[in-house]
């Protein structure tokens, strides 16, 4: 195992990658998937609770569903993507918690209390889509995260069979194309966001 | 820059690194953590937020303030650990979004909807952590992310002049001591928890 990344894998990941508009014509294959989901999963979440849920639109016709549920300005990075994924969250997610944290009665922690699972879910999903973002861009793969789209629609049209899961936000994923990105927006310095004491 | 990251480096911050209980008596540098925001602010938010405020406790003064916050369980892993970073967020990152996202009129967005705004200072906060423990990991530190703390206890502590700011939650960060931590927790398959369509 090696100590560090090196400077190169550090811009693949963090500082070259870019959120991407536009995506090249090239597939992403279902064994891509899985690995970008395999490494993901292995990302810390509390109590490994995992709550996200996702749904990998890889045909013509769940991304014409997806899109239909999405901003205008958001549809074509749907619908020409290779591959969008919803990430979603079960405000259920504690009655895995037997299996997936089996040391202790975690379950027990969230029963009762409904508002408090829905900010661990939020909180924990988010940390997992990060996960999956930093996993495909670590595989050469492009993401291009987007909010702007109708939770509930999407919920509905994709989680109809689960009635406590959440749509949250989406992304696609593939090779982008980099003639569709503009001009990186700034990154704040560290001092402006960050106090070390 | 590389295509991929090699499958020792894929080990280093996904597939053999893990969430540290306790913590070997060697120095994280301010440098370090410099280095650490600088990977990780380049990761995306939406509209280029960056809603994450982060307190560095570094001095042991700093650690004790907020051990005070935690939950029994966790303080001891805030004291050993040569640093603890609070996860906060500001309910108000739209102020900032004329610089942060010069091309449009993002802030517009976002006044008068103080919901919205916290859903996304939430989300993209999350993100932010994620890309902080990942960068943390890949410059060869372990981390230890922790939810039992008092957020509004927290907030008061360290955010007490910028009433907008919310603590979130935590993460120690330092060289783990691998005989504190416990068996790995099972990680989903797939199926579990993915649809591809």
């Amino acid at each position: 195992m090696t100590d560090t990344l090196s400077d190169s894998d550090l811009d693949l990941i963090f500082r070259e990658a870019r959120s991407m508009n536009g995506w090249q014509d090239r597939e992403v294959t279902e064994e891509q998937i899985h690995a970008i989901y395999e490494l993901a999963k292995m990302g810390p979440t509390s109590a490994n609770q995992q709550p996200g849920r996702f749904v990998w639109c890889k045909s013509k016709q769940s991304k014409e569903r997806l899109a239909k549920c999405a901003s205008e300005g958001n549809q074509d990075k749907i619908l020409t993507a290779p591959v969008c994924v919803i990430i979603g969250y079960d405000l259920d997610f504690h009655e895995h918690l037997p299996w997936l944290f089996p040391h202790t009665d975690a379950k027990s922690w969230f029963e009762g209390d409904e508002e408090g699972r829905r900010e661990h879910a939020f909180r924990n999903s988010a940390l997992q889509g990060a996960y999956l973002m930093l996993a495909a861009r670590s595989l050469g793969l492009d993401c291009g995260p987007m909010s702007g789209f109708d939770q509930d629609a999407t919920t509905k049209e994709f989680f109809a069979d689960q009635p406590r899961y959440r749509a949250d936000w989406l992304c696609s994923i593939g090779y982008g194309d980099r003639t569709t990105i503009f001009e990186r927006s700034p990154r704040p310095d560290f001092d402006r966001f960050n106090q070390l004491i």
